[in-house]
This record gives structure tokens, sequence and C-alpha cells, in this order.
């Protein structure tokens, strides 16, 4: 009998034409006329883990786009895994961008190009094809299996909250082993052990009631944008501090081995102002830019409007000014605290003579950090360590990825990204691609990793 | 034979319908597609002046809309008085709020409505029906008239100064009356003794070159949307105060008889805060709502953008960030001394990281101020005085009217605002009316002020 890798070697070429396949469905969750789309890639992956050998396999509703759920549970006393992945893709605008229709996989040079091939169809379609490997060869799977793939990631997943909490029993598990996200290179690999948070206000002010002629009024009423201009500069200092009082008061300080391990992570001053088109580095003083990225929290304004915005010039003083704000957030700072000393600051700072008003714009997110000493991080490294024949970087995402935290929260899970996109892979944009070789090397990691999540995993 | 007063009494009825083919016409400046109805406007005032009797009408070119120029010239050893007003209108956005169609004039209650009524073709079709019944009875005029008419107002005579500075001899002149403006109230007169000046810049701020993830890169790179706050907030103090260096320095402080003039003027905070919606009174420390609105200069940010604008949230870092300025000026400021001060201060402020970039908008315009004891004042004021049977204040406009000024710089004459609209009479807004009233009394008031001008101007 065959072994799981040859067995995956063999079918290798029907895995790409299935991938192929499952690429073909425009699952964009972000447009309400893809809705069906969705709908279609839930079925397409719930008939593929069904003929993998995967049990338990149906669609779920969640009142959004749905998950898919299946199982295999028969390794008694072992480890409880759950797999996790999104079908859902984004938008793929600006369409003439594409060198191939976003539907229309092409395989060139070793490549597969279209949209969702690296995030996260490419990615969310290994552990499936190994489920089936294992399952036709050995007839089993070192560890209990669920797999949970959505439908609702590009979005934010909306629904996803209320459908963990409600489904606590049936998602139970030690450990969630991410599908959704990638290597630092082709030759070196990361293990990502945190996320940051977000929060989202809305800061809007108001003055008159209607624009007024600036040159009547002018110099007699306050004018809401000098009015919003002066709160947002009272939020930073000239370094780039955060001065909101308070906001800084949760956060858990880098310990010298987090920063040693950060400090080994190559950065390039010079690339990363060439990709940017920034002209030097800033932030907060006393930490590097990986640091201000990964480990320190931001309050960043993302956008502002006021008064007479289009071409040319119109004398008004305006009725209202807006800002809308995030701040990301890091251990062990608390999204709701931060609205509540957002909401004060602005209270404390805003100009008489207008009136400012601070609203939370969408549900905070927390942020996610795995314990440094986590074993799931150690079996992990040690899979990548073997693969890639170097030790794996370990760094964090400036991002946010609410999931991790759900699962932290509802499950008491810890989630381990265990996922092979690249960072040039295009995600979100036009031209996106995966490689083969990392489907290929995914396939080896996945099951390398359940193997030995039999034999190291001690639960928590 | 009929005295002027009786031939414009006997006429009244047929200027009221000549009144309203002039209003027929629909000569917005402002909109390319109207460019023959303002000069078909040109065409109906030349006819009309021609009629009246006065002299060497005709429609000159100023490479935009044109100008219409006519005079009576036989009073010598009289004062030369130039007689200016408009015949181009504003547009009649929004549309649906008129009552009855802007350019199909209704009389109702005593009020003529229809685009341009007061502004200014009412008040400017005065002193040509005033020509007419003095040169129809007695055959003469007390002194010197030229009359300059133009089509390009509503736009800020873009064409007006070239034009003015090439036909100096033309128009040479001892004093300007201008029929554009208005009085007080329907019972209280006014001069309006100064306008301000102005100054327009865009302040450009370039961050990174293209918009970035504020996950991925919010805390290691300047927020252009800061930096524009920071520099924005640079501008005032907390009371007000402009605090870009240098800006008041040339600022003509008023006399303690100004102060007394304008206290006379009724303020009334409360209707002041109903009529705008503001919460309160706010400027400058140490003046009143009337000395910050009439002859304190002024830094107004008219519009600011960045980044992120739609509804909802989206996590940019954005690329760049923008904001409109006007700054109002007043005696003896220069505007392009401001625009340095202006430049030099946002130089000395920007925050590293960050490129910003001051921008004059468009041509500045002088501040005007008619010296408090110009002889057309008293002549124009006792002509009110004797009315209204009230003394008029002296009052200011906080706008700007560049012709005042450039009819100082390149005739060397000061500008008497002599019209008769009043503030309720909706200009530039849907439903804009002149009181015909109105209209009688300013015909009584151009002949006195001609006859006036005869007997007690004397020439500088």
């Amino acid at each position: 009998m065959d072994t799981w890798e040859a067995y995956l070697d063999e079918h290798k070429d029907r895995f790409i034409r299935e991938l192929e396949e499952f690429l073909r469905i425009p699952s964009i969750s972000g447009l309400a006329d893809h809705r069906q789309h969705v709908y279609k890639a839930a079925e397409w992956i719930e008939a593929r883990m069904a003929e993998a050998g995967i049990e338990s396999v149906h669609i779920m509703s969640t009142g959004g786009h749905p998950v898919v759920y299946g199982d295999w549970l028969h390794a008694p006393g072992k480890p409880m895994v759950l797999i996790y992945g999104h079908f859902d893709v984004q938008p793929v605008d600006p369409i003439d961008l594409w060198e191939s229709p976003p539907f229309e996989p092409v395989i060139k040079d070793d490549r597969i190009y279209a949209r969702g091939a690296s995030d996260d169809k490419g990615n969310m379609f290994i552990p499936i094809t190994v489920a089936e490997g294992m399952l036709k060869t050995l007839g089993s799977l070192p560890v209990n299996v669920k797999f949970l793939f959505e439908g609702q990631e590009e979005i934010g997943s909306p629904q996803l909250p209320d459908f963990i909490s409600a489904n606590k029993d049936l998602l139970n598990c030690d450990l969630v082993v991410s599908a959704d996200g990638g290597q630092w290179a082709e030759d070196q690999p990361a293990l990502i052990l945190g996320t940051r948070g977000l929060v989202a206000v809305f800061l809007d002010v108001e003055g008159p009631d209607h624009d007024l002629h600036s040159g009547v009024y002018g110099g007699t009423i306050a004018n809401p944008i000098h009015a919003l201009a002066r709160i947002i500069d009272s939020m930073h200092d000239a370094d780039g501090r955060i001065t909101v009082e308070g906001f800084y008061d949760d956060v858990r300080s880098l310990t010298n081995e987090e920063r040693e391990q950060m400090a080994r992570v190559p950065f390039d001053e010079g690339d990363y102002l060439r990709e940017t088109g920034a002209k030097r580095l800033f932030g907060e003083p006393g930490f590097t830019s990986h640091e201000r990225a990964w480990a320190r929290p931001t309050l960043e304004v993302n956008g502002i409007y006021g008064g007479f915005q289009e071409q040319g010039m119109k004398t008004v003083l305006p009725s209202t000014a807006h800002a809308k704000i995030t701040c990301r957030l890091v251990a062990d700072q608390d999204p709701s605290r931060i609205v509540d000393l957002l909401v004060r600051h602005v209270n404390r700072v805003a100009p008489e003579g207008v009136k400012a008003t601070t609203t939370v714009a969408e549900k905070g997110a927390m942020p996610y950090l795995v314990p440094a000493d986590h074993p799931g991080l150690y079996i992990a490294g040690g899979v990548l360590r073997d693969i890639y024949g170097r030790e794996p970087y370990r760094i964090r995402s400036g991002g946010t990825v609410p999931v991790n935290f759900l699962f932290l929260q509802h499950l008491k899970a810890y989630t381990i990204v265990f996922a092979f996109g690249l960072r040039d892979e295009r995600i979100h944009s036009p031209n996106e691609f995966f490689r083969l070789a990392s489907f290929m090397r995914g396939q080896k990691a996945y099951g390398m990793l359940l193997h030995r999540l039999e034999g190291e995993f001690k639960q928590g």
C-alpha cells in the first residue's frame, strides 16, 4: 500500500485540476450579486470533503454567508485539532489590470493565477487533500480533526462570532490550525505569534448648522475643521507617541527574548521606503519598525473630510468636519476600554463652540498573542524547520484577524497559523497567484504536522 | 416741463416691464452654455442705455464675458463719476426650490422674484433710468457720468483687471459709484466703507506614494492626515488668534471712532446664533463680532480631505491629505506677503517624513477701505439720511469685492457703494427677489446723489 506522500504525488495533477475548478467559482463575499457563488463554493467544498473521506460534512447557515463543517473523530485519546480556512474571495477591481480573467485560472511558470489562488482557496484545499491521502492509504488520521471553512472572511466574518459561540460543543478542540496565512519567503519559514486588535471610531465635529459664507461669518464662529484638526493633533506628540491618556496602560511589554526574535527578522530600510514611497521611517520612539508594527498599538486617522472638496476654491465656513479613526491594539489592551479613553480624550480637548461626537464604527477586535511557549508553536516550528532547513522566524502580523481571538474566547484553544502563501502573491490585488511548489510543500507539511501532533502535543 | 422725479413716476410701469424683460435673459456667467445669454444681456443693456440718451454706448470685449460702456460728458468743470454694476447672474441650482421659474419674473406683494432681481440687475438698472429721466426732462446730467457694466462679476471678474488697466483713459474718473450692494434694512441706511481682501492657498501633504494597509504599516510611517492636522492646528492658538508669524504685522488698527461707529450697528447675539446654528460666538480675543468680521483678518480652512471618505471604514494609512485655505485680509495687508508668510509657516511646522506643499490657488484680492473722511461718503451719507430719515451706519463687508480695489489701483478713484438690495433678498439662492419700493427709492437717491455731487464733491 502507498504512503500518503506517494498518494499525494500520484494524484497531484488531479488536485491541481480540482483547485482550478474551485478557483472558477467567483465566490466574492463582498458583492451582493455573488451571494449564490459563495454558496456554490460551499457546495463544492462540501462535496470535495465528503469525497476525501471526511465525515459529517455539511453546510451550516450563519444568517449570512455559510460555513462548511466536517470531521474525522476516530482517534480516541488523541488531540482534537480544528482546521480553519475560508472559501470566499476579495472583489477583482480593478479588473483591467488582470492579465488573465480572475476566475479563469492560468498556470504559468509553476504558478496558478486566479482570484483566491493564495488567499485562501489554494491554502485551504491543502489539508483536505492531505486528509484524503491519509484516509485512502492509512484509513485513518493520526489525530481527531474538525474542519471549519467559512464564506465571509473577506467581509470581516460578521456572523462568525455568534456562530462559534452557538456551536462550542461541535467545534470544541485542543488546538486550531489556520490554513489562512503564509510564510516569510520561499526559503524562510515563519510562525505568526500574534495579530493586533482593532477599534474603529467616527469622530464628527459640528459647528454652524449650514455652510456659511467665510467672508460674512469668518472670524466670528468656530470652524469645525479647525476644531477637528486640534482634536486629531492632540492625539500624538511630535515624536509619534499616542497622547490619549491611559492608552498604553495595558500594553504588555516586550521581553528581551521577543525583541531578539524580532531583531532576527531582516528589515531593510531602503527596501521598505521604496516599497511604501515614504520619505523616512517614523514612529514611536524607542522601538524598531518591526516592534512598532507588531507589538505596539497605533492610532491612525484613515480618512478625513469636511467643507469644500471639489476642484478650485469655495469660501465656506463649513458646517461639519469628520474623521475616521482606527487603533490597532496589542495584548493586553481591551477595545472597549480604548473606546472609553478615546471618548474621554475627545471630550476633554474638543474646543468650545463646536460639538464633537465619537461613535464606535464597528465591533472591536481583540488583540491576539500565542504564548511563546505554546507546544503547538514548537511542533509547527519543528515541521517547518525540517522542511525548509531553517529555523522559522517568530513574527507577528500588524493586521487584525478577529477569528484567532474568537477561537480562544469560545473554544479556549489557541490558533497556530500554518499556511504557505508568500508576500508577493498579490492577494487582494490583480493577478493574484499561488506557487504550485507551495501547494505541494504545504501538503507535506500538513501531513507531518498531523503526525507530530499525535505524538508531541500535550493537551492543555 | 416735468421734473426728473415726475418723469420717473410717470414711466414707473414701463421701467418695471423693462426690468422684467432684462431679468428674462438667463445671463449666468458661470455656465459655459449660457455664454450667449450673457452677451444678449450686454446687448439688451447697450440698447437700453442708448435709448436713455446715454452716449458712446458700446459693448467692449475683454477676452471673456463683455462689458458695456457708455457716457455723458457734457458738464465741463464738474466731477467725473463712474457708475459700476453687473448684468451677469449666479446659477439657479437647486432649481426645485424655486417657487416660480428663475427667469420668468413674478411680481407679488410689491416684490419682483427672479434670479438677478436684487443682484444686480434691479440695482444696476436704477442709474440708467435716472439718467433717462434727467436727460429727457433737463436735457443734461448734473455731473459727467461714465457707465461701466460688466458680465463676469459672479465668476470673480477674471478679465476685468486687465481691461481696466488697458482702458485707464476711457474710465478715468474722480469717483466710482457702485450699484452693486445694499442697505442695512428697509428703514436703516448704511455706508460700506471697506471690504476684506483674500488669499487662497491649497495645502497638500504627501506621505507614502500609495495608500498603505494601516495594519501592516501603521506605526512605522508618518500619516499625512496627522501631519496636515498638525499644520492646520498650528495656525491658530486656542483663543482663535492666528499664529502665523507676522500675519498681523500690517493690519491697520481700528481708531476709537471706527470702533464706536461699529458699536452703533446693532448686533443681537441670540439672532446671530439662531441664524448660523452655531453654539456660541468664537473669535480673536479683544474684538466684537462686527470688528472680527469687518476689520480683522481671518484664516479659515474651507475644505479638508484625505484617505477614505465613503461610508463605513477602510483601514488605510493614506498617501495624501489636502486642505483648502483662504485668508480674509484687511487694510493694509498685502496678499502676496501673506502667501509668503503662510509658505514659511508651513515649511517651519510641517512634520518630518511627509512633504507639505503650499500653492496659491487664485490671484489674491487686496483689502479695500475708503478713508473715513472721504467726501463721497459724506455726500452719499447725506442723501441716505434725507431719504431714510436716519443717519446711515458706517459698516464694512467681511466679504471680498476685488473691483473696488481695482478702481483705486488703476483709476486712483475710491468707490462709494450706493445700492438698495436688502439682506433678506436671497441673492445667490432660490427665490431671489427685489423690492419695488427699493427700486423707486433707489431712483430718487441716485438723482439726489448726482445733483449733490455737482455742488459738494471736491475733486481730489
